[in-house]
């Protein structure tokens, strides 16, 4: 008998069975049997790999946020740069990252640790780059510089309590969010920053 | 043999245990069986009043809503007005009502049309009163009238994302929300209101 070669894409078959299953069933449900038999492998081999449910949806969690690519826009105005950003979150949420997201949410009373661990980890989907702040800036479209990551915060929770509630995220909702919400919240705020 | 007399509680116990399910284990895992054993009644009795797991749990929400008193402060400051419903707010997504909220979330994808008419008929307990926006435009906090429904729409959601991620609703996080996003949004929408 020989040893079974390596296999470089099981760890990766096992991670992508760890997802679906988050997306589909939720955290409570997931067991790694249920991984075992999506991934085609062993309850065995995945103990042998990952102590417990916990590390294992870290790692899972770690191979899909790897995955996503840095998305950077450059419209030429700020407006159009924070539609941009919120237009692709909510492709993003209403894809594959929304049914990910409340499977995750099961975790918060399942197990808070990995709540915490993810995070300190990870970040959502309605990042606004830094970058994009500074040419408003330089454009004179801001007063000062401000806090990129106030769009998220803002963008991320509005648009995902939306989703919940599975009203459409269209682009009448997208101009409510950038024109009622994140410009008066950036403006606001760059201004505070340059008074200080 | 006599008929068994009517008992005026009894829907209220039922109702109360599927509360008290929804926040333990979630809409997904509530069954009619475990409302029965926990309310001392029967499948039977329970399929006489309501026909399945969603009017229950519709009842049950509109029983927790009837309980909830409209709750309003006068501060005598718009700020202080925004600072007690934040704080209130935190008071209530740290107590039952989070729990509850994350048991409710599972409904998305198990029950749809569960989650379109809780939407329809249920606010958070994050909504700011009319009449502090009204007394704030009298006392030339704002420039104009603005939609008090945007106080509810970011707050709740800022919250409710931050309590998910189990990071602390502490003052100096009510006084990020209230002088950082909800100001902001609605002195811009108040303007935006005046000049059109």
């Amino acid at each position: 008998m020989s040893v079974r070669p390596l296999d470089p894409t099981r760890d990766a078959r096992i991670l992508d069975a760890v997802l679906e299953l988050l997306a589909e069933a939720g955290y409570v449900s997931m067991t790694i049997d249920a991984v075992a038999a999506r991934s085609g492998t062993s309850k065995a081999t995945i103990y042998r790999r990952w102590r417990n449910k916990r590390e294992i949806t870290v790692a899972a969690m770690a191979r899909y946020h790897g995955t996503q690519t840095e998305w950077t826009v450059d419209t030429g105005t700020f407006r159009g740069d924070l539609l941009a950003h919120t237009r692709r979150f909510a492709d993003v949420l209403t894809g594959f990252d929304g049914r990910l997201a409340v499977g995750l949410v099961q975790a918060r009373a399942a197990d808070p640790e990995l709540v915490d661990e993810l995070e300190a980890r990870f970040s959502s989907g309605a990042r606004l780059p830094a970058e994009a702040v500074g040419r408003a800036v330089e454009r004179g479209e801001l007063p000062g510089p401000a806090d990129a990551g106030l769009f998220e915060e803002v963008v991320a929770s509005v648009m995902f309590m939306r989703w919940l509630w599975r009203l459409p995220l269209d682009e009448g909702f997208a101009e409510h969010v950038v024109d009622d919400l994140a410009m008066p919240v950036l403006r606001a705020n760059a201004g505070r920053a340059v008074e200080e």
